[in-house]
């Protein structure tokens, strides 16, 4: 059985990952007969925001430990991933991908990548391993990838910083995939441009099966 | 188009509502071509659990605003839901249904349920309109339904507590349903039995179609 790691960036499409696109891949994982371990980086949330309100929380939260919330509590630490126990990664959105993970949200292209997370993926990425990034969390690429093909949907400004940081950006539709063969890397926009919860699982289900068919 | 209120009990599956459920609820009603909006009573919850250590945290959080993450902000207030505006209700599980919608989980058959939380249920009951309720969730049940056919899936001590409320209970497999026709209920044990996603899917996806079929 193909084993996917799945790395998380908090609970919430405001601060962390976005939960429909976690929870998506986590079904097609499962539903293409693969299994999956969750992992997330134990530091604190850039900030935590109210989702109604759109404003800050005055008491600030953990990346893991509210990542445990989708994990039904069957999370580790990103520090605790070896790369030799799985056959890809897969990296969900949400602004955490962009706020926790790296800080392009904040700092666009003088964004710097979290020193654990730039471990782990390069890791995946030197053995030449398949990965699957969606919505925002292709932002990381860059740091990981010197040339790297990739969407984060239609966006200009977001799609110039990444191609001014080395990537080559494509627009894509909500339910299709970018795939760069030469670093079996999958990349699709989910949240980026989804309308609706079938937007979203429409490209996530193709992400899913093209990163398992570069294994 | 069919309309479906959902109604969270936060977000997690030890404090609030449980979110795999919660998420392949909204995708297997959107896949159903039926709208939804969720819901959630603005009430703080009965405690906030992290989710990696089962401890209790410090800071306690709030119903809506936690519920909020699952519905990307796009929620309202249990006191706004009017049942003229929904086909049919329904309740995802996890531990919040049992500790902020009502007390079960920590009181047992002498349990009570939050007013609001009985009177937006309590509405669709009186207007003969269709319910699904999964995982733990049926234990509200019997405060709505004098006398209802339910399942928890095979938890003796659980269906026997539901059984002295007043419900009948029948043992169901994670991948199946109970149909109360009178009622237009339909239960599925979801994570009281689900070993994986792909149990709970199996079983959500067809209490969905089931609640639809009975509008």
């Amino acid at each position: 059985m193909k084993n996917i790691a799945v790395i998380l960036a908090g609970c919430g499409v405001y601060d962390g990952s976005e939960i429909n696109e976690a929870v998506l891949t986590l079904l097609h994982i499962a539903k293409n007969g693969a299994a999956y371990q969750c992992f997330a980086p134990d530091i604190e949330q850039l900030h935590t925001i109210n989702h109604i309100t759109g404003e800050e929380m005055p008491s600030n939260r953990n990346v893991l430990t509210e990542a445990a919330r989708i994990a039904r509590g069957d999370i580790k630490s990103l520090s605790e991933l070896d790369v030799n126990e799985f056959d890809a990664l897969i990296v969900p959105g949400g602004f955490g991908a962009a706020k926790n993970l790296c800080d392009f949200a904040i700092n666009g292209t003088e964004a710097q990548i979290n020193g654990l997370v730039l471990s782990a993926c390069q890791s995946f990425a030197d053995a030449q391993k398949a990965a699957g990034y969606m919505c925002i969390a292709p932002a990381l690429i860059p740091f990981i990838y010197p040339k790297a093909a990739l969407t984060i949907g239609n966006d200009e400004a977001t799609a110039a910083a990444l191609t001014s940081l080395g990537a080559t950006h494509t627009a894509c539709a909500v339910d299709d995939i970018v795939i760069d063969e030469d670093n079996k890397l999958v990349t699709t926009p989910a949240y980026m441009l989804a309308q609706s919860i079938l937007d979203a699982d429409a490209g996530i289900e193709k992400l899913v099966k093209n990163v398992l068919a570069l294994t």
